[in-house]
């Protein structure tokens, strides 16, 4: 495997966004981005070995007393790559457990792919640092994104999002050795769901590629069912081991940082904006669809349309994304047809799923993955996201911020770009900082797809949408140009000096569709 | 593609279980059968070709109006595999609506893959004879079942079990071209489920890996509803077109044949002795599984087993199978705590679908398929099954009559022959022909699988399954040897004259694991 000082040696090319990318990452060759829908895939679909029924021959056989004899039975040895998935957020508990036991066995040089990471993660940096985990590919939050940041780990971090994870595995472009699922509830056969027992995290479609297409599944509950534990999200034919251990997670924090709800005056005022806009346009109408992403606005955003919903008498056809309380009310209040649920961001969504039909469990590989026949978010009416930074070209950020930090992982957000509406609610600045920028530090989605921009200082509609700014001119709405509300915000907060990066790239972005959109550079420190 | 002419001229090898079988069936090298465990596949799965969203760009962009338009979009083209599936059993309209709309659109030579083909099917025979279809594989019931008996299909029929087509198909043995599902309820997405509609037949899982795996896969539904169609049992991400007309299929006519119960009052009498071996066995007891195939009298020993049940205060933990108002009123009634269901066979299981969360769909995939990291009915105690034929060496025959005739398909027959305790409920004679014979006909399951075989004359028990005699010695159950019972027989019928076949083969039987069990030849006629 190529370190990462090999890898800043590669060939760089300018990709069709103008920025310049990586052909090679760790180790494997890569297509610089085409355009949003120009790289056409050839090819096919990964091909796992083809199992043997003959080596799972009796009922208990699969049942190993734990990780550290599970992960023996699996054949791990260096260099692996092993994955992980983060239903439970920062209450994961495995992910650390894994690496653990990997260094107290000794190997090295491992990949690790979750399908995020948390600050919970932070003692993995021990592992980087020692030579167990060579490095991470997946989202890098908080403290991992500092260290890689900084052009600390060995290999280049790789951000994709949930559906180009999906697609990464699906397609063969990531192999996993061997895939490790925390399930709140399985039997000894390994079919697993997040549903029941006494840690219920609610679906477990993040982990379903991984399930499908990982050599090896060792299946994690610390709730051994007799078979059949139903409902039956994750299929026991794909599994290998089942370990039955005391905790293999803390729901509880499933609530924390992004999924909660936001305080601040100035943001639940941009989330009401939103939803009025989306009420002004017409797109509020009966049948529509929508999705809030993770972050404090967008979950707001849900409450307002919610409440114009009512007093309208509109109700919605489906409800995509990270569910949370106030989606199930509105469910239940039978403001929507249907809940379809990427991942629980509540206790609330854990309950509602085990108790609403029409709350249902989806994967990346159907919602959101770009290397489908269609996909969920194509279907999607409106969509309203988070972003770091946004330039005057509509590009926008979600990784680093504007000192070139990576701190954020993708999730769904690249992919909820494809929805017939992308708005994102941000505010003007943070901290002194402008959010609305000349350039964006990490280009994540390309300016075409991005609609509208929904500030405290007004809502800005893409020039390509000239739809929408019609739908709005009648309206009371206080849409302005970009570039208006950018030199209004850099009035009262300065221009904001560029950020000193290092020519060392550390990351890439990967597109929805698996080619390299930019990137990241190391900073300082 | 070879002729049966030319296949017939192959070579052929005499497999581990002394049967002599082609090494090439319709172009494709073959495995002979190399006993019950002993074929250890390698190899990787098969993968599908990549698909590009941008290929599926407006939401309505997958609505066809008609199968014809849709097959031209899948550029159908002479040769061409083709499947079906076959939840609508003998009320099915897709399979010969599709053959017919091929011969109008002037292709020749398809291979037509059906999970399952019916009486109704007979239709295709005219397309067997003008060269539009170039043979079948799949179960050959009735008229089908004749033509190829009598050497009149071009290539081989292939007859494999529903887990064993599940396993061809996911290892690429069979390459599907164009699946084509028939759906109760799909959206413009594709999602599609046979809970809802004026034709929903239940469950949809045995297109399932049809959907998963083929180049090109065409719903065709006579019931749309926006997006998304819950639940979700074929995800719309696998569908290429959806077509939609006035109707699909017949859900009055799923009941019929195979599906009915029996009135005959030995045929009740041998299902009350299973019963009664059941809970004398000591296997009927709590927490414990089984599985009730097709045929009257499998259908029946359900509702002893029930009563059995409810006096002694036992319940079943999940029961398998083809799912009725038996074992729907069993799992309402609390007698069981899941019905795991891989096809509705009657209305009221179909009912019970959408409004029992117990009541659970399964596919041939999880449930049977041996190529798998186990399957369910590796956990299951105990099933029930017919035969047409069972010999001295516990041999047992399911697709032809003594006569040699092909006249069924094979279901999840030999899939159940990996339950916990496989249980053959049997006629001792048929129209004065005994079931019992010196060696079975056509050679399905490997006589070390069948465990007990009951009859109007007594219960025999395989010599191997000595826990099973010694569980029963002290009950007052007419336990046998079966040689006794096939002189009984012998006596009343006189010893069966052999039938006469020719040299040539037809058909070959597939092992679960993909290899060649055993052929099938032609009849005179």
């Amino acid at each position: 495997m190529k370190s990462a000082e090999d890898a800043r040696r590669f060939a760089f090319v300018q990709n069709a966004a103008g920025r310049f990318v990586p052909t090679e990452v760790n180790g494997r060759t890569e297509t610089p981005y085409q355009g949003v829908h120009a790289h056409r895939p050839t090819g096919r679909k990964a091909a796992p070995p083809i199992p043997n029924l003959a080596d799972y021959p009796a009922r208990d056989s699969k049942l190993f007393p734990d990780l550290h004899t599970a992960l023996e039975h699996c054949g791990l040895r260096d260099g692996m790559a092993l994955s992980t998935h983060h239903h439970f957020r920062d209450g994961d508990l495995l992910g650390n457990q894994l690496l653990d036991t990997c260094a107290e066995m000794g190997v090295r040089d491992l990949r690790w792919f979750p399908s995020a990471s948390f600050p919970c993660h932070a003692p993995v940096i021990r592992h980087l640092e020692s030579g167990v985990v060579h490095h991470i590919e997946g989202s890098l939050n908080g403290p991992l994104g500092d260290f890689c940041s900084r052009g600390r780990m060995r290999g280049l971090g790789v951000l994709r999002s949930h559906g180009g994870r999906a697609q990464a595995i699906q397609d063969g472009e990531i192999h996993i050795d061997i895939a490790v699922i925390a399930a709140p509830t399985a039997d000894p056969f390994g079919n697993a769901n997040g549903v029941h027992g006494p840690t219920a995290c609610g679906n477990l479609g993040y982990a379903l590629p991984d399930a499908m297409y990982a050599d090896k599944v060792i299946v994690v509950t610390d709730n051994l069912v007799p078979f059949p534990a139903l409902p039956i999200q994750i299929p026991g034919h794909y599994a290998d081991c089942v370990v039955v251990q005391e905790q293999i997670g803390d729901p509880a924090k499933i609530l924390s940082g992004t999924t909660e709800l936001t305080r601040s005056p100035d943001r639940l005022y941009i989330a009401r904006l939103v939803a009025e806009f989306i009420r002004d346009t017409g797109i509020m109408k009966d049948g529509f669809s929508f999705q809030g992403g993770a972050g404090g606005i967008s979950l707001a955003f849900t409450i307002f349309l919610g409440e114009m919903m009512k007093q309208a008498g509109v109700t919605a056809s489906w409800i995509h994304g990270g569910t949370n309380k106030y989606l199930v009310r509105m469910l239940e209040e039978g403001l929507c047809r249907a809940l379809v649920d990427g991942q629980a961001f509540d206790l609330d969504a854990v309950g509602s799923i085990s108790r609403n039909r029409n709350h249902v469990s989806t994967s990346p590989l159907i919602s959101y993955n770009y290397h489908a026949k269609g996909n969920f978010l194509g279907n999607l009416d409106v969509a309203v996201l988070g972003a770091t930074e946004v330039d005057l070209d509509w590009n926008a950020n979600v990784v680093t911020h504007s000192d070139g930090r990576l701190l954020h992982g993708i999730g769904g957000w690249q992919n909820c770009m494809l929805a017939g509406c992308t708005v994102l609610a941000v505010p003007s600045f943070r901290d002194r900082t402008p959010v609305i920028v000349d350039r964006v530090t990490s280009l994540c989605a390309p300016g075409e797809l991005v609609d509208v921009v929904v500030t405290e200082r007004g809502i800005a509609i893409n020039p390509r949408r000239e739809d929408l700014r019609k739908a709005v001119r009648a309206s009371r709405l206080p849409v302005r140009e970009l570039a208006d509300i950018k030199s209004d915000v850099e009035r009262l907060c300065g221009r904001p000096a560029p950020h000193p990066v290092l020519d060392n790239v550390v990351a890439v972005v990967k597109w929805v569709d698996g080619t390299v959109l930019d990137s990241v550079r190391q900073i300082p420190g």
